[in-house]
This record gives C-alpha cells, sequence and structure tokens, in this order.
C-alpha cells in the first residue's frame, strides 16, 4: 500500500487526487494538507467526501509529511514548491508537483513568464516533465515529476505525431484552446462566479499565458527545432473539459488516410489516447471525469492547412489522473490500475 | 461471471447501466439492446464508450436473450415489458425492469395514470418494488425486480423513517421535487433543447405526474394508513440531479436532535443513505455519479412542521445504479459490488 | 426629466436599474454611487454599458446627492439606508430603497431576522411597501418606498388573489421557491463560484430565510389574520428568474375555472401580471429581463389543495424594475414606461 | 408606419426579429408566417409574447404577403426564398432575406457548399450583402437584402479593417469562432438537447462550414485578393453568442497602437461596433440581446502574428438585429432605431 500525502487538498485538483486514489487499491492517503482549511474534516470542505474521507485537513507541512510518505503530489499554487524542496525531502519520498515549478528547464524562461523567482533552481534538471506518453522510461526512474499543465496535455497529444514526423511546419502552429471553469480553481474571485462565466464566452491570457512556453519546449523537443507558436485559452462556462484545436501547414502532400494512420501508430498502445474513428471530432463530454484523451485531425486541401483536436478532462488527464498515471509508474504499478473509470455522460 | 443483457441500452439510464457494469468485477454485458440503432457500434451511440465497449446493438428480442442472460434489464419506455413477459422468460432468467409496469400493485392505478392497457397483470403480485433499503429480503428472492422511479427513490427514503415512526401526518405531505434534465430522456423532443431548457424553471405534470400513485403506494404502505399527497417535479438545467423538498406536520412535539436520532437509526447500517451532519442541506453536486442518497431535515416550530430533505443521482441510485444494487443482492454479491465510486466534483 | 441618484450601482440590482433607466426617456442618472469602485468608469465596471454609460463611479454620499437628485435608488446593504437616512434627505428627494430596511413595520422583527439594530424606525410608518399592483395609491404620494424583494414580490402576487377572496386556508400556506444566481449578489463567495452553483441545486436558510417575515406581513395584511408559513428558497444554475411553487388547502368547493376567473378578475388591468390560460405553467424563461410575472393555478381534487404558481424576473420585478415602476407612480408618469420591453429568448 | 411579413417567425431569428420590432416605433408586424404552427397564436408558440401579440401564425405565403407588406422578412431554410422569389414579388415590396440564398455572387460556390440547387440565380447581381457597416449605400437602394451569417458578420468586423489596409496577410488567416447553441436552430435534433450540448464543447463542420465562402466572398472584396481561409465553428453550452478568434501574420512592423488606431479609426462612426479599450478582450455576455459587435486585437512579437476578436449576440446582430438595421437603412429611418437597448447583463 503506498503511503500518500497531498500537499493542497482542498482545491480542485487535490480533490479530484482524492476521487481517484480512493478507487485505488494500492493507495492510502495519510494526509490532507491545507492551508485555509487546517482542523476542519476533510469531508466538510467536499461533502462528496462524506463517510468516504475520515480525515481532517493538516497544515501544509512538506518536510514532515516526506518522512512518512511514499509520495508526496503538491497541487499548490506556483512558487511553493520550489521555495521548499530540499534533497532531503527528495531522498525520503518521491514528490509529483502539479503546479508548474519543475516544467520549464530553462529557469530565465520561468521567471519571465511566471513574474516569480524560482528558488530551488538546482532540481530543474533532474525533474522529469511528467508527459507518461512520451516520457514513460524517465518517470519510472524520476524522484521528482513535474506533472504537465492541462492546456499542454491536451495540446502537445494532439500535435506530436505530426510535429515528430516532420509533417507540419512548427513556424506556423497555432492552438486555440477552450476549458472549462474548474481549470481558475477554487479561489474566490469576481471572474469566477456564476453569472460571470455562465453564459459567456471569452478569451483571456492571449499572447501571454504561462502554459505557452510549456507547449513550446515540449514540442521544440519534439521537433527538434525551435517552435515558437500561438496559443490561445477561452474560458467555457462548463465545470469540466479542455478542448484544442490546433493548425499548422502541411509540409508535404499528404491524405486524410495517411495522416489518419500516423496518429494509430502513434498511440496504438497507448491506452489513455484515442485516435477517433475518421470525421469525428473529440468533444469534452466524451471524456468527462475520464484519463483519456481524445485526438483527430481534418485535413484542408484547399489551404493545405491541418486541423488537430484534442478533448479531455483538465482535472483527470490535465492534472490529478496523470499524476496517478506517474504514480502508477514510479511505483511499478499497471499504467491505468485505479485510472479505468469509464467517462461519464451526461 | 453474471451474464447480462440490457433492453433499451441507448436510452440515458441504460449507457449509465453500462458504464457502471463495466466497472463491476462480476458483470459482463453480452447484449446492448437497442430499437433505434440496431447495428450500430454501441461506441458510436455513446463516444465515451470508445476502446471500451466493442459491440454493435441488437435487437430489443426478450425471449431470445432470456436463453442466454443471468439477468436482463428493461430500460424500455412503460407498456414494453408488461407486453412481452411470459414465464418462460421468468423461468430462464431474472427481470430487473426499470420502467414503470411492475411498480403499482393495484392494476387500474396503472392503467389510470399511464393511459395505458397493462398486458400481464398476473406478474404484479410476483414482482418485487426494488427500493433496496426497504426490501432486501424480498429483492434476494426475486425473479422479477420493479426498479424504483427516481422521484419515488428519492422521496421515499426522504420521509420514510417518519412516517413510519408516526411522526408526521401523512395527510399534510407536500413533496417538492427538482430534477435535472437527463430524466426527460433522450427523445428528440422540442421541450428537451438546450435553448429551451437552461436559463429556466419550471413545474411540470403538476397535480398529474405518474410518480404520484408509486410515492403514495409506497408510503402508504410505511404509514399503515392510506397516504395521498402532492407532488410537484420542476425540470432544472442540469443534466444530473434530483433534489426533494418534502413538507409535513409533526404529530407531536420533537427536537430536532430527536428527528435527526431517527434518521441515524434507520440508516445506520445503510451505506447508501448518508444522513448529513445536522445543519447542512443536500445538494445534488455532493452525490453526482454515485448511488448515494444524502437526507437531512429542518423543524420549524413556528408553524410545527419539518422539512425532509433528500439529493441523489436521478441516473444512478434514481435508476442504473439501484438496478445494479438489486442485482447484487439477487446474486448474493456484496451489495455494493461496483457502486463504490465517490461522487464526481466538480 | 427626472434626476436620478443610484447608490450601490455596481451589484446586479443596481447596473438592471441603469439598464432599464437608458431606455426611459424621462430619466437621467446623474449619480453613479459605488462603495469599491469610486473613479472608476462605470462601463469599466460592467462593460455592457461601454459607449453608453460615459461617467465614473460616485462615492455613496447619500446627504450630498439629496440635493441634487429627484429620487435616489439605494441598492445597498441590509441596514446601510436606515443608518444614513433623516428628514433633511426626504424633505430634498424621493427615495427607492431596493433593501429590506424599511419593509417590515415591526422593528422587533426586523432585528430578529436581519440580526441588525434598525437606526431610523422612526420612518417606518411613513414607508410605503412598493408592491405596486396592490399599494398603487400610497405609492403616488410616497416619499420613501420600501421596494419590495424579489420572492415576497413573487410569492404575494402569486397567492394575494385566493387568500383575499378567503379561498385558502392560510395555516396551510407553504412556498417552495427557485431563483437564479443574480439573487445572491456579485460578491466573491466561494458558494457563488461557477463550479459550485452549476449543476447543482440545493435549499437553503431553510425556515430562516428573511423574506419568510416579509412575505407573511403582507399576507397577513390580505388575509385579515395572522399567517404563519413555511417558505423555503432554493438556489437554481441560471443567472435570472424566480418560480415559485405555493401550497395550500382550499377552504370551500371551488372548480379550477372558478379559480382561475379570481385571478383574471384581480389582474384584469393589471399589465405587469398575466394570468397564464388554464394548463399551462409559468416558466422563467418566458419573463426574463422583463417586468411581468406570469401566474397560473392548478386544482388538486384529491387532496382538496391548490398549487399557486408564479414566474418572474428577480432583478426587473423583483428589483430594479419594480424601482421604476415605483418611481413612474411617484413622478405621475405611466406606469409602464421603460418597462415595455418584451421578454427576451432564449 | 411600415407594414412587416415575417417568413418562418417560429424559429429563434424569427422570434428575435418579432421581439425587435416590438419596440420599433415606425413598425408593424401584420403577418407571423410559419410552416409548422399555422392558425395557433403566436403566443402558444413562444409564450414570451403572452398579451403582445395577439396573432395566429399564418401560412408561408409569400407572393400573397407581397401585396400587403412594405417589406418581408424571411427567416427560413436555405433554398426556399430562391425557389419562390419572382420579379412579382420584388416589385410589390422589399424583401430581407436572412437565409443564405443570396449571400453568394456565385451560384456554382453556393451549389457546391450549400449541395441545393439555386433556383432563381437571376436575382444574385442584384441582392444587397447587407452587411451594413460596409454596403451602407447599396441597401438603401435595394430591394433585395442578403441578410449576412452569424459568423460571417463576426468575423468580416473583426479582420475587416487590417485587410483592407494590408496589414495581413490573407494567406494565413485562420478563423476560429465559438457560437451559443440558439444558431442551430429549434428543430428537435438528438444533438441539440439539452444533455448533448450542456457541459461540452466541440467544433463542427471542420473545413466545412457553409459560412466558410461566404467569409471568403466578402474579404476578397476587401483585401482586393482572393483569400482562401480557415474557419472553425464551436457549439459552446450557452443560448446566445459569438465569439471570433481569428488570427494572421502581420505584412510589417507594426505597433499595438497604430493598430487600435487603426480600428478606431474605421469604426469611429460606426454605433454599433464598439473598439474596446487596449488589453480588454471581447466577451459575449458584454453585448447580450444588443446588436453591438465588440472588437479588439492583441499583437504578439514573437510570432509576428496578430490576434483579432469579436463578440457579439448572434441572434442579433447576427441575425434578426441586422436585418431591422437593414430595413432601417432601406425606409431612410434613423439607423438605429428600435436597436438601441442596452445588452442585458448577466
Amino acid at each position: 500500500m503506498i503511503q500518500i500525502g497531498i500537499i493542497g487538498s482542498t482545491g480542485y485538483a487535490g480533490q479530484e487526487l482524492v476521487r481517484l486514489l480512493l478507487q485505488h487499491s494500492e493507495a492510502k492517503i495519510i494526509w490532507y494538507g491545507s492551508k485555509s482549511y487546517v482542523g476542519t474534516p476533510y469531508s466538510q470542505v467536499f461533502q462528496n467526501m462524506f463517510e468516504l474521507v475520515d480525515a481532517d485537513c493538516l497544515e501544509d507541512n512538506l518536510e514532515k509529511l516526506s518522512e512518512q510518505a511514499d509520495v508526496i503530489f503538491t497541487a499548490t499554487p506556483q512558487g511553493y514548491l520550489a521555495s521548499l524542496l530540499n534533497e532531503k525531502i527528495l531522498s525520503n519520498t518521491k514528490v509529483i508537483d502539479l503546479s508548474a515549478d519543475f516544467r520549464l528547464k530553462n529557469v530565465e524562461v520561468y521567471e519571465d513568464w511566471y513574474k516569480i523567482e524560482h528558488k530551488s533552481p538546482q532540481f530543474l534538471s533532474e525533474a522529469v516533465y511528467g508527459l507518461c506518453e512520451l516520457n514513460r522510461e524517465e518517470i519510472k526512474k524520476a524522484r521528482l515529476i513535474a506533472n504537465p499543465g492541462c492546456y499542454p496535455t491536451c495540446s502537445i497529444l494532439s500535435i506530436y505525431p505530426l510535429l515528430n514526423e516532420g509533417l507540419i511546419d512548427p513556424s506556423t502552429l497555432i492552438i486555440d484552446a477552450k476549458s472549462g471553469t474548474s481549470g481558475a480553481g477554487r479561489g474566490a474571485k469576481l471572474g469566477n462566479l456564476f453569472c460571470e462565466v455562465n453564459e459567456n464566452i471569452k478569451a483571456y491570457g492571449v499572447t501571454s499565458h504561462r502554459h505557452t512556453p510549456e507547449i513550446e519546449e515540449q514540442l521544440t523537443r519534439a521537433a527538434k527545432t525551435e517552435v515558437t507558436l500561438n496559443f490561445t485559452p477561452h474560458l467555457v462556462p462548463m465545470n469540466r473539459g479542455i478542448l484544442v484545436t490546433a493548425y499548422a501547414s502541411l509540409t508535404k502532400k499528404i491524405s486524410q488516410e495517411e495522416i489518419h494512420a500516423v496518429y494509430e501508430k502513434y498511440y496504438e498502445k497507448e491506452y489513455f489516447v484515442r485516435v477517433l474513428k475518421p470525421d469525428l471530432c473529440p468533444e469534452t463530454r466524451w471524456v468527462e471525469g475520464s484519463n483519456f484523451v481524445d485526438v483527430n485531425t481534418v485535413i484542408d486541401p484547399r489551404t493545405n492547412r491541418v486541423i488537430m483536436m484534442g478533448a479531455m478532462d483538465n482535472l483527470v488527464k490535465g492534472a490529478a489522473g496523470q499524476a496517478v498515471q506517474n504514480m502508477n509508474l514510479m511505483f511499478g504499478l499497471k499504467e491505468t490500475k485505479g485510472l479505468e473509470i469509464a467517462p461519464i455522460f451526461p
């Protein structure tokens, strides 16, 4: 039984970790960390957990926790983990960080986009970017996982095969993404109120969203050439789900069938990536609550572009689910353990 | 492994059965019945099931299926099962009927409220009303289960303890219920369109909803006196969930603590009924996707009434989940098998 | 041209006042009061007003404003107006208060339910309860209007005819109400976040909601006998709209047609109250954005009860629209001026 | 008083025409045409119109109507008007067609994208594309207006200034658009059901949506060079609103301020196009119910692209509102007449 601590268990991603780990037969949560709810029963913060979780929230004490836990998940604000991580913690336990602190290898890029100083750049090179489908072998051996951002996970998996094959021109890449509101977190902010989000759609963070360099870094690795792209996120009036619609110019004449075959080859053995049948577009409703990413493409011969689409649940494959997938890999378990539930619809 | 057939697997309740049975370690679906989609891959009707279900929809052939299945779930329109059921089928297999055909013991009441002739009243006395918490022992021995309606399940579990204890006056009972839109089914009707349901709330079937006699019959059994009540359902712009707010006059002076203790006593051993802490009101978001019913009460000394509230997922405890719970009981399995998932939030 | 000041113009009700007054040919807003946004352009707080309102938010200075304005609308928290009102202000200008400060004639009842001390009870007897359909003549002569609460407006108009006619037993009255989320205000609270409200329904303030004594006081006046009732509000995942479903026992045998005729008689000359055709239930979607209240009833001969239903837009007839209607009456204008827009659908 | 007939008044766009014309002081609707509801009171089809519209639906008889009406609005399926229009009708009355029949000048393009034969291509050259901001003078003299599609209106107004100025490279244009569900019409289709649309986002008509050639034709006129582009619409779980996010490469070094100045120059005198303050992104909630289009841009120096955004209400500026705006122009009225209402929020 893996002993698990969660720092930041009272946000949406933290709570989703709890939901998933409750149905994981090898996992036992021993620490429900929280900044705002210390001493409060966890099931009072999230009443869905009533009679399922019988524990109070504990302070977010990373070092103390590292002595008891086999693995710590940190679902915390940017900068938190970087300010506390040390060699002792990492020698005690494994850490899967759901924040952005260790996702970017270049500390200047991090500080430039996140506008905060990185307090432990010495761990950047060790940290493994936990996109399981791409970095499976490194993940298995890692002590420190940078769990990918929600938009990057969906974007990268949607684009990677064509980019890696050299079939699209990286300089033409545009990602137009749409997310449900749980991605904005559980903070009580005006912009997240029901009446402000409902019956509305808007772009935000245009040209400046902090997932941009993360996507670029990973796609640069894939393309083996510098990728600079436009990434525009939008806020959609729904709880969960991310949809990515990405555009790029094709580098050569290629048929829809051939493109489809590329995706099928790349993801043939990937349980969590579903390449849809031709002509079907990914929709967030078909992946809700699950760790699946649905992908598909459409070629436009008129413009010589390909439209690459991906849909996933931002709280599962985009956060907690992928974190559990990483844990499974790190502990030598079946990769899908605890993640085999079917998507919930409607 | 229980061999399972589903007649009407392409409605919302049928699909929810599939979702739940996929995570049930003793269940194997061998027949995805459908009226409209015969020959179509099931995962094309519900793309959440892509790569999870590899079967085509079959015709709704009850008799043929009865020879292969250990149990048949019928998630079909009213009158369907009654028109086809016979002794041969019931001697071949068990039947759990999610329609209303065998819920009312009195055939005149059925025909009066449903406006159709009942074609097999001879099975009415044998059929067991599958509200597990009330009829557990009869269910274990049954061949034919009348799986309760969604509103009745939530209403009865919310009211039963006080009525059974004689603490409320049955003649004062009023049930004001609110349901998500999946309860209206997957038929392409104007009234169920997004733009008609969204940003709206309305009552419907006022004084005439067909769940009324079902609730009355069951509460009459509990109260050991004729119960006639008002039941008013409302349509809420959300996918899942039922909330019941019920009102009745108290028959004697009693404290909030004593009332609460009654519920705790009645549901102490019931895994799926959660009696909330005092002062908390049930909310549908805390039970979504799960088989839980959350209940609680508030006494109003000013009017000498008690407000009884219950929340549950109409597709789970209100349909497919309770059907699986019934199956578990009928096959001697652990009652919670396949139903232990935590509610999904948000 | 009526010179208008709005104190609290940056909440939802305040903004709705602005929207309505912009299309009122006799109204000119000269003061956009705000506590949180002083100095900010109003159209930056509410971008729908961009290029329509060219003014900055001003401090909430009641006395200074009273010297410039013909009428002041206060859309402020409970206790605010009571703490500042004085004879000088009322001799300078008319005041229409959208808060609850002057709705209850009995100061103890106010302090008991609102848990705050009332600072100017001397104006309670002068204040006119601004439910236009009931108190039209007093309103015309008033200096101080207590603009009714949203739930009370819808409840009273739905119940009043039968109660006034003695056709229902006041001791059996139960009001089950449902409201959109704008009724909860624009404060940044966890409970109002999109992900907390969406896909959920819950009761709140059960037996303790502060609109209860307001409804009781007004219905007591109508019934000429003490009315004590149950009022249970629910939060619905939609922006606007209130639906009231009220229950009471009939005091004598009466037909559906006769009941309907009572409503038609009472509301025959009321532009804003629409008595629906028989068999139609009020729905909030049909009144959105307008000052209409749609009402109708259903009799249940089985239980000898009548179900009274009303639907309206909580921000219009339930707040800003009724306030404008009051203003029209006070200034001798056509009562419907600025309020004749059709409901917006979908 | 302009005598108005509406063919297809019982769809969402037809109903919106009614709502807007009711508040237009020079307009009188004399014919509520319908295919499905002939003989039914209009206010029974749309109960928001109860006591506001006292007329029954009439058959969709274009020729007969042309003898009585000064102008006919056709909110009908593609191909309908083209199959019926003749010189006699056009000599009797003006026609504003909300369908696509006369939007494309090239009949082959029409037949290719719409998959139907065009029955009256002889009127294509006469028809004026009714995008008021671009074609105001031609509209004033027209007998036959092709009222623009919703997506094209928003896309063209968002892109036009930069394209017309030669500041963006037409070959790089990509339009990613998002629409509320009323754009899908009031037909009872599975895909438009509440539970299918709610909590979901998806792309549809990828590379094949029929608004593509319409946008291309108009932008080609603006750019004076052939424009071929990608247009991808998405379905958003909200009733109203369209958001366009368009991408293109800049043809020269230019600052954010200069780009902004271009938009301000182009739309300085346009009441219905609001160029937002720098750094603000258009949001559909700020234009709901109104005829406004909010536009703004962001330059990305990293990629040398500009992101052009536009938000509007698909039923108003995207359909009925623009149709009324066209009528105003054609009849020499103030262009904003009947359209000056502020957007409704929330």
